[in-house]
C-alpha cells in the first residue's frame, strides 16, 4: 500500500492530501483550473507548471514532457502537471497564469431574440369555493374546474394539494406547463414567474434567467465547464464518459452542479427563489446534451454519429437534480445530428435563415464548426472537423480568450502591433489574434501560402529549436517567456481554416450555387464576434461577399434557448424547421479530399 | 438520561434493547404482530400479555388495564401492552394467541371477474434497422418510427436506449402504457408482461400477479396491514398521520413495503422478475388510497371529508418505491367520497348493479360499510359507520376471523354446537359468529329484543362482575378462559347492525323504493362470505328478499382492480360510472335519527 502524499498548489495555498495521481487530477481535486486540452495525455502542453519545493520523490520527465519543455524550463522545476507524479513525501506546486483556465470572455454582441412573450409556463390566479355538503368535489376537481381545462397534477403536487388550498384560505395560484401543474402557491404570484436559458458549450456554460411575465432577461452568469478537465474536445470526453458508467455518471454531476451553480448566482443576483424557476431551456452540442441528460455520448463517438434523440425532450427538474422548481421542467432543444447540436437550432432561430428566400450561410466556428446554408426550402448542414486551434489550442502559444489573451495583431512594415483582452500583459494568442496574425504575416509576405518563413533573419524570427515568430517578447509578457508562433502552429491553422473552407464550399456545391453568391453571413459564437472580417476573408475563412451582408450574431446559443422558453410558436415550428435540414457528413463526401487539399494553402484575394 | 431496557418477546424469544417504550410499541420494534385496535389508548383490552420473568421494575397497573384485567389476572402477571412500561431492568413477556394479530382467513368465494383481455401496458417486438450513414435517424425516432405512434419516452429509458438496441443487435421487445414507454428489452418477451393487482383494505392487503398475456391469475399472497399497529379504525390512522409529517411517512412506509413483500412474494412463488410486472392496480377505502400515495388524510377526517381526487390516477412506480419495473404505472382506482373509497368502485365494477334496470344493492360490510342501491340511471351510495364489532373489536371475546375464531353458532334447546375456523379449539368469535350468536339467542328467548339477558339462571349465564353468555367453556377453549358475551356486547352489535340497517333504509328512501322490493343483493368483502343469510335477515343486518336473489361476492376489491388492469374499456368507463353516483352523507340526514333507534332493537320476522 503506497502512503499519502502532500501536494500545495500555489498562490493559492490549497493542499492536497492523497494516494499517488498526477498532479493534474490533484489539481482537479483543490479545484484549480489546471489546463488540460488534451484529456491529460501529455498532447497539448498545456498544464505547464513549476515545482517550487520538494521533500519527496517525484516521477522522471516523460518523453512528451521533453517535446513541451525545454531543457532550461526542466533544470528550473517546469513540469506537465499531467504527467508529473510526486511518489512520495510533499511538493509546493506553482500554476503559472497561462496555464490556467480562467474566466472567459462572453460576448455581448448578438442578434436581438425578441419574440412576442407566450410561453409554456403559465400561472393562473384562481379563488376556489370551499368544499360544502353540498359541493364535495375533490380537491384536484375543484382546482381542475377552476383551470377550466383537464390537467395532469404529479403526485407530490398532489401531495400537499388539500394543505396548501386550506392554508391559503382557497386563494392560490397554479402554475402550469402546458397542461401539467407544477406549482399551486398561497395568493396571487402570477408576477413571479421566471424560466433559465441555458448554453452549455464544451468550454463555457451561460445561463440566463428570463421573467416569463415580462420577457425580460433579469440576470446572467456565466462559469467554465469542468468537464473540461476530461479533455477540451469533445472527442477526449466522448471516451472518458464511455469507458465506465462512473465516468459518465462524474461527468453528468459536473456539468449539473455547474449549472446548479449558476442558477443560485442568477437567483441570487435578482433576489428571486429557485422555485420561481419553472422551466429551463438549455442548448448544447449533442455530447454536452448527452452528458447533461446522463446518456452515454459512445454511440455518437462511432459511425454513422447518431444521437439518441433529435426531438424537443422534457423532463422534470427533479429526475435531473436541477436546482429550481423540482416539479418544474427542463427542455432540451433538439439536436440536428451527432455532430450537429442544438446550438444550431438556436442560430437558425435567431437568424431566421429559414424564413428567407436568399440563401444564407451561418458558421459557428469551434473544435467541430457548425455551418448551415439554405434558406425557406431546405437547409443544408454539416459539421467541420476544424479542431482547437480556433480556442487557442494545439497552437505554441495558444490561449483561450482570457484576460491577456493576445486578440488582435496588426503589422505595418517591421512595425508589429497588438492588443490583448483588458489589456493586461499578454500571456498568449488567442484565436482571433491567430486568424490576423497569420493574415498579417502572409500580406507582408513574412510566409508563404503554405505557411513556410520566407526569411529566417526576419529581427522577429529566432531559433529555438525551430524557428518561430515572436509576437511579443519575453520583456513585454506576463508569461517570463516569449510568445511566438512556429511553422507548426501554422500549419495546424491552415489545416482547420482548410477544414472550414471544406465545409463551406461543399454545402455550396450542395446547394448548387458558388460561395460568392451566399445573400448573408452570420457568424456565431464568441469567437465570431472577435475577429476581423477582412483577415477572415484573406484566409478565405469565409466567403468573399459584400462587408455589409455579413454579420455578428453572436452569443446565437443562449439567444435561441430563450426564444424557446419565451415562445411557444418558436417551440412548435422546430419540427418543420429539422425537417428541412439535410445532413452532410463531409468524412463520407466523395469530393471531400480534392475540395480540402486545395482549401489548406492560402491565397492572394 | 434513561438507561436501556431489555425486553424479550416469547415465545419468539425476540429481544429488543430500547429507552423505555410501552411494551405494545416493542412488541411493534420486534416485528411481534400485537393486536391494538384502539391505537394504544387502553381502550379495546386486545392487547393482553403476561409478564412471565421480571428483573426490574415496571410501572403500576393503569386504571384502564384494571377495566379489562380481573384481580386474579393482574396477579398472574396480565398486563396490557399498550399501558405497561418497563421502567429499568429486563423482562421476558409471553403474547398469548388471542392477543395476536395473526393471519386473517381470506376468502376465495367471489364473482368471475373475466373482462375480455385488453390492457393499457402492450408489448410490441420491433426488428430495426441499424442506422447508416443514409439513415441517421436517432434512436428514439427509429423506435418511434417501427412503433408507427408518437411516444412518450421517460428519461432512463431514454438514457439506456443506445446501448440496449445495440446491444440487442436491434431486435428487441418494447412495453408501453398508454403512449408511454416503460421497458426496452432485448429479443422477443412479448409474452413476458404482468400486472399487479391490489387491496389496500385497513386490516389485510391482498396482491395477485396476472398474466397480462393470458389474463390469467398467476399467483397470490396477502398480509396484515401494519399500519394496524397504529390503530384499527381509520379514524385512529387520519389523527395519527396528520399528527406529524414523519408518521404520514411512517404510514406510507409501511405499506408500501407491506406491498413490496406481496409483490416480491407473487413474483418468487411464479418465477417471474420484478422488472416483468409493469402495472399496478389498486383499491382501498379513502385513507388507504391518501395514505398510500403519501398524501395526508386529515382533510378527509374534518366534514365534508372531502378527498383531494376523485380520479384514476397513475403515477410510474419509481415515484413510490413499489419494487416492480421502476418506470411501469401505478394507478389508483378512483374514490367516490372520503368515506367511499375505491373498493366500491370496485365493488360496481365486479356486480355491474350500475348496468341493470333492476335495482340492486351492494353492502360492504366493515368498520365503515359501504352501501350502494341503485341501476342504471343512477345509483345511491352511503357510508354506515358500523364501528369495527363486525371484525371482532369491541366485543370482549371477539377476535378477528383467524384460526380459532368461532365462526358459526347454533343453539337448539339448551344445546349450543359451534365450529371454529381450520377446527381449532376456539380462542374467541369473529364476526359472523357473533351474528350467528346474536340472532339464536334471540330466536332461543334468552335474550329480549334490547339484547337483555331474560334469565340470569339459564345454565350458560355466569356472573362476573357483570353478567355473561358463556359460549365456550375454559375446558373447551386455546385461551384458558371461557368465551362470553355480555349484554354491553350485544348492544355494541346491536348499535353496529343498526347503523347498516339505517344505511340501506335511507338509500331506498331516497331511492323511493321499499327495501322488499330490491331486485338483488350483493354482500362484497370476506365478512359478507362467512355469514348466514337466513340469521343476517332475522337480525335485519339485510333487506328481506327472495333468497335466490343474495349473493356473495367475496372479494370484490382485487377482483374489480384486476378488472381494471385487465381492460381499457372497464377503465374508460369509469368516469360515467362515477357521474351517476349519488353521495347521501348519512351524518347530515334529517331522518338519520329516527331511523336509526327505530332500527338497533331486534324484531321478530
Amino acid at each position: 500500500m503506497e502512503d499519502d502524499i502532500t501536494v500545495t498548489f500555489e498562490p493559492e495555498g490549497k493542499t492536497v492530501i492523497a494516494s499517488s495521481h498526477t498532479l493534474l487530477e490533484l489539481a482537479q481535486c483543490a479545484n484549480i483550473g489546471l489546463r488540460g486540452e488534451c484529456g491529460g495525455k501529455g498532447g497539448c502542453g498545456k498544464c505547464k507548471i513549476k515545482i517550487v519545493a520538494l521533500n519527496g520523490v517525484l516521477n522522471e520527465p516523460m518523453k512528451s514532457e521533453r517535446v513541451h519543455l525545454t531543457d532550461d524550463q526542466i533544470v528550473e522545476g517546469y513540469r506537465l502537471g499531467c504527467q508529473t507524479r510526486l511518489l512520495s513525501g510533499r511538493c509546493t506546486v506553482y500554476v503559472p497564469p497561462e496555464s490556467r483556465t480562467g474566466k472567459r470572455l462572453i460576448s455581448g454582441v448578438g442578434l436581438d431574440e425578441d419574440v412576442p412573450l407566450e410561453p409554456l409556463v403559465r400561472k393562473f390566479h384562481l379563488s376556489l369555493v370551499p368544499p360544502t355538503f353540498d359541493d364535495t368535489r375533490p380537491d384536484r376537481k375543484r382546482l381542475e374546474d377552476a383551470l377550466n381545462k383537464p390537467v395532469y397534477v404529479p403526485l407530490s403536487i398532489l401531495a400537499t394539494l388539500p394543505t396548501t388550498l386550506r392554508t391559503a384560505g382557497w386563494d392560490v395560484t397554479a402554475a402550469l406547463w402546458n397542461s401539467r401543474v407544477i406549482a399551486v402557491e398561497p395568493g396571487d404570484t402570477t408576477k413571479e414567474v421566471f424560466g433559465a436559458a441555458v448554453d452549455i458549450g464544451s468550454s463555457k456554460v451561460i445561463c440566463h434567467l428570463v421573467s416569463l411575465a415580462t420577457g425580460e432577461t433579469v440576470a446572467s452568469a456565466n462559469a467554465e465547464n469542468p468537464q473540461i478537465m476530461y479533455g477540451e474536445d469533445v472527442v477526449s470526453r466522448i471516451t472518458y464518459a464511455s469507458k465506465r458508467p462512473e465516468h459518465l455518471q462524474k461527468m453528468q454531476d459536473l456539468i449539473i452542479s455547474t449549472v446548479n451553480r449558476l442558477l443560485d448566482a442568477v437567483c441570487q443576483k435578482s433576489g428571486i427563489p429557485s422555485e420561481q424557476v419553472y422551466e429551463l431551456v438549455f442548448v448544447g452540442n449533442s455530447v454536452m446534451h448527452h452528458l447533461f441528460l446522463g446518456i452515454s455520448p459512445k454511440h455518437i463517438g462511432v459511425a454513422p454519429f447518431v444521437p439518441v434523440t433529435g426531438s424537443l425532450e422534457s423532463f422534470p427538474a427533479k429526475e435531473l437534480g436541477v436546482r429550481m422548481n423540482p416539479e418544474g421542467m427542463v427542455t432540451a432543444v433538439p439536436l440536428i445530428e451527432g455532430y450537429i447540436g442544438s446550438d444550431a437550432v438556436a442560430n437558425l432561430l435567431i437568424t431566421r435563415i429559414y424564413q428567407s428566400e436568399k440563401v444564407s450561410l451561418t458558421i459557428d466556428i469551434g473544435t467541430n464548426s457548425e455551418i448551415l446554408l439554405g434558406n425557406n426550402e431546405r437547409i443544408f448542414a454539416c459539421s467541420a472537423p476544424s479542431g482547437p486551434s480556433f480556442e487557442g489550442a494545439h497552437i505554441s502559444s495558444g490561449i483561450k480568450a482570457v484576460t491577456g489573451a493576445i486578440e488582435s495583431v496588426t503589422i505595418e512594415g517591421d512595425t508589429l502591433t497588438y492588443t490583448t483582452i483588458d489589456d493586461a500583459k499578454p500571456k498568449g494568442i488567442c484565436g482571433s489574434g491567430v486568424i490576423d496574425l497569420v493574415a498579417e504575416l502572409f500580406l507582408a509576405d513574412v510566409i508563404t501560402k503554405t505557411g513556410k518563413f520566407r526569411d529566417l533573419n526576419h529581427p522577429r524570427i529566432i531559433e529555438d529549436g525551430v524557428p518561430k515568430f515572436v509576437i511579443a517578447w519575453n520583456k513585454e509578457t506576463a508569461t517570463d517567456g516569449d510568445i511566438t508562433i512556429t511553422e507548426k502552429d501554422i500549419n495546424e491553422f491552415l489545416l482547420a481554416k482548410g477544414s472550414l473552407n471544406t465545409g463551406w464550399t461543399i454545402l455550396s456545391r450542395h446547394y448548387g450555387i458558388s460561395p460568392s453568391d451566399i445573400d448573408s453571413i452570420y457568424l456565431a459564437g464568441s469567437f465570431g464576434t472577435h475577429i476581423d472580417i477582412e483577415n477572415a476573408i484573406t484566409l478565405s475563412l469565409i466567403p468573399d461577399i459584400d462587408r455589409k451582408q455579413i454579420f455578428f450574431a453572436g452569443e446565437t446559443a443562449v439567444g435561441g434557448a430563450k426564444m424557446v422558453l419565451k415562445s411557444v410558436s418558436e417551440r412548435k415550428q422546430l419540427p418543420q424547421i429539422l425537417r428541412s435540414i439535410v445532413y452532410i457528413e463531409l468524412s463520407v463526401e466523395p469530393t471531400f479530399n480534392t475540395v480540402y487539399i486545395k482549401s489548406i494553402p492560402l491565397s492572394p484575394k
